[in-house]
């Protein structure tokens, strides 16, 4: 293995001026800038570390990069690593507030500057360079790769290329795109995401507002929406719907330790949002929280009469969004089926529930051998308590497009080269050289142990 | 009477004249415009009645007109009628929706059009006519009059007039500016008004929005607000703060008999307002609740993310308007004290309570002598079954002004021109000359009998 740290070290300049010619050539989905530009760029670098491109562009969006590289003499063609990462980053607006350029990748106090540095150009030099050092002895396995254009924009199309070409992407395990070193400079790596049903209420009793005055009279959808939606959730917040946490699976032991160890402090949260009540939860209990139970979150409301002053009206129609979050073995269609029929029997079958958005939770088997290389490695570059493996995001990701197109079986994990101040879309994106540097070294070892 | 009768049809003409001549001078406050020119023209038209005229324009905002006629040498100078009008009109935008001008008070079909023409123009016309009738044998008591120009701007200096001229406003009794007949054709006189708790309630939890996958740990304004809202009305209705209900009279048979001819019809309702639920209340109940059920109405509700598609957001704050309609002896400060004391038992004393407007209810003593003489006259020029005289509106009005400042014991009622179909506020108003007619009648026969 020291071979392979020296192979690093002499190798992080090389490293480096690749990032940043990568980071000089924008590709920005949301605006359409530069995405031939760039998919020329990476077929370019994928060909340096020796492996072959194909570009799927035949079924709309921006195309797919497909990328493989076959193992050496001495590997196991039959073992497949995907990796997972876009091209595409968002728009360096507002250009103002940047202090370096944003297409510049200049360097400053250890620090590479540019839009999209992090998220996730650094991701993909390091995965292409460990690559490229390895090759000197051959792979130990074969990789393939999945990087898309649309990620800033929601990938909208990638469910219908991850469908077609299910066969070309299959691999025995999935490296996720991005992870970061959070405040305590621990790096946290993911191996799961909550899943979201989210959803429009509309309640609708006339066709004009009308006079205060027949309040008594009349229906307010205002108040049959605020009835409802009281309904749903207690003051307490617990969630009233019957049946909602059926599917939740109690964490297991070794689940319980991980959430002991997430670095959530609820009095240091309290004062970076400026909160103004208590907590729902202690700090013990909201590490736990955060990673294995499900939310309902009124996102929005809004009816009747909100400018300034007094309007003495009675609101014709209301509207909330409810966002919830699904913890493994939820699922949104019958979480969206469940308030349905709460409503019903609760006397507000009139109140309209339209799904807006949905995605499935997912979450690797955190038994899964591959899991147990990802933490060997993290404690041997890493070390010891500088590292932290997740089951889930307290949010919400695609990891479930993968296991839906892909198996449900692959674990996949978030490994990365990100920081807690990297501001990721936001001006003055960075990432550090010693944390490039590391991620190179973790990843060198990586896909040797694998 | 009969000789009164003809008096009134030889009169008529010159009566219309004199109204149209008012009509054609506008008189806008919200505009500013016309206000000196039509106090210029009230002053002649009083003294041609034989009127005495005071402009009070010593505390700011559009003049007060005072004017007093003395009773004629048998009448008694002891007793004293006031009448409320206002001499300021809407303005009468969108123009190009009035067929005929909005200042020509051109006669067409039996009705005269004109901004103001009903809201409330006709009604000074009857009353200063009906005085120059009764003129001729001098008139049987002492007359004043209160006519303000700022009411279609909410009269936001007439409480100053009215406590510094108290002494000279002061009367037996008062004729409220303006009454209109209902769709079945009968005069509805109105002896009261309820009041108003109108208030703003804020939920803020944070300084900022918070992403959603915190939920588990934070807590979300819109939710705070929701459950505390629930907590004042329950879904079917009732009210739910402590003592709410504590100073609503029981009505009376007779007020209850009053209520039963009320002319409210569910159905009819229902199909004007295009209403998606069923009403809260059967017709029969709706007439009584109207006049004496205290509201509580969601007038706005607002938080977080409200435009079309997804946020995933947690709302740091959330307002909503809050509009308490109250009965008599029900008190708009003890009431707003009375939600924020529930609030603080209820685990919300986080949220904030801010009056914007208050009202206080007003109910004439409805046995008094002067109501009797309201419906005997209205028995007698209308017919039996062709008048009503409500208890008070199911809206706030600023009687309760008049109570505070020239006696609560001074009965008030309102008796007027206007139809239910004369467009009052909106393009195309008008008076149909035949009630035009009958209002004249009553006004001469109601002065002479009181």
């Amino acid at each position: 293995m020291v071979e392979n740290e020296n192979q690093v070290s002499s190798r992080l300049s090389q490293a480096i001026e690749t990032l940043q010619r990568y980071c000089r050539q924008p590709g920005i989905s949301a605006q359409g800038v530069g995405i031939s530009e760039t998919i020329d760029l990476i077929k370019e670098m994928v060909a340096d570390a020796g492996g072959q491109v194909k570009v799927l562009d035949d079924l709309g969006g921006n195309p797919v990069i497909y990328a493989e590289f076959e193992p050496g003499p001495q590997g196991n063609p039959d073992k497949t690593l995907l990796f997972y990462n876009h091209y595409d980053v968002q728009p360096p607006e507002p250009l103002e507030e940047w202090i370096y350029p944003p297409f510049g990748a200049e360097i400053h106090d250890g620090k590479i500057f540019a839009r999209g540095v992090s998220d996730n150009k650094a991701d993909l030099i390091v995965r292409l360079q460990a690559i490229s050092v390895l090759q000197q002895k051959g792979l130990p396995i074969r990789i393939k790769f999945l990087i898309e254009g649309e990620e800033e924009i929601g990938s909208p199309t990638l469910p219908r290329y991850l469908d077609k070409y299910a066969t070309l992407f299959r691999a025995d395990a999935c490296v996720w795109e991005w992870a970061q070193k959070n405040a305590e400079e621990k790096l946290e790596m993911v191996a799961g995401a909550k899943g979201l049903c989210y959803l429009e209420l509309t309640s609708e009793t006339a066709d004009i507002d009308i006079h205060s005055a027949y309040a008594p009279v009349t229906d307010n959808a205002a108040w049959r929406l605020v009835q409802a939606l009281a309904s749903l959730k207690s003051a307490d917040h617990r969630i009233l719907v019957e049946g909602f946490y059926d599917d939740v699976e109690k964490p297991s032991e070794s689940l319980k330790d991980i959430a002991r160890s997430y670095p959530y402090d609820t009095a240091a949260a309290s004062s970076l949002y400026g909160m103004k009540t208590t907590s729902p939860v202690e700090t013990e209990d909201a590490r736990a929280a955060l990673l294995f139970e499900p939310t309902m979150t009124i996102c929005g409301i809004e009816s009747g009469y909100t400018a300034a002053g007094v309007k003495t009206v009675i609101p014709r129609r209301a509207k909330a969004k409810l966002d919830c979050r699904l913890v493994p073995r939820q699922n949104p269609e019958d979480i969206a089926r469940k308030i349905r029929l709460h409503l019903d029997a609760h006397g507000f079958a009139d109140i309209s529930v339209e799904m807006l958005s949905s995605s499935h939770p997912f979450r690797s088997d955190m038994d899964h051998p591959f899991l147990g290389v990802v933490k060997e490695t993290a404690a041997a570059v890493y070390g010891e308590g500088k590292y932290a493996l997740l089951p889930n995001y307290p949010g919400t990701g695609p990891m479930h497009l993968f296991a839906q197109y892909l198996g449900k079986d692959m674990p996949i994990v978030a490994i990365g080269t990100g920081w807690w101040d990297d501001r990721i879309h936001a001006p003055n994106e960075s990432i550090r050289i010693r944390d490039f540097e590391e991620a190179l070294q973790y990843m060198v070892r990586f896909i040797g142990e694998f």
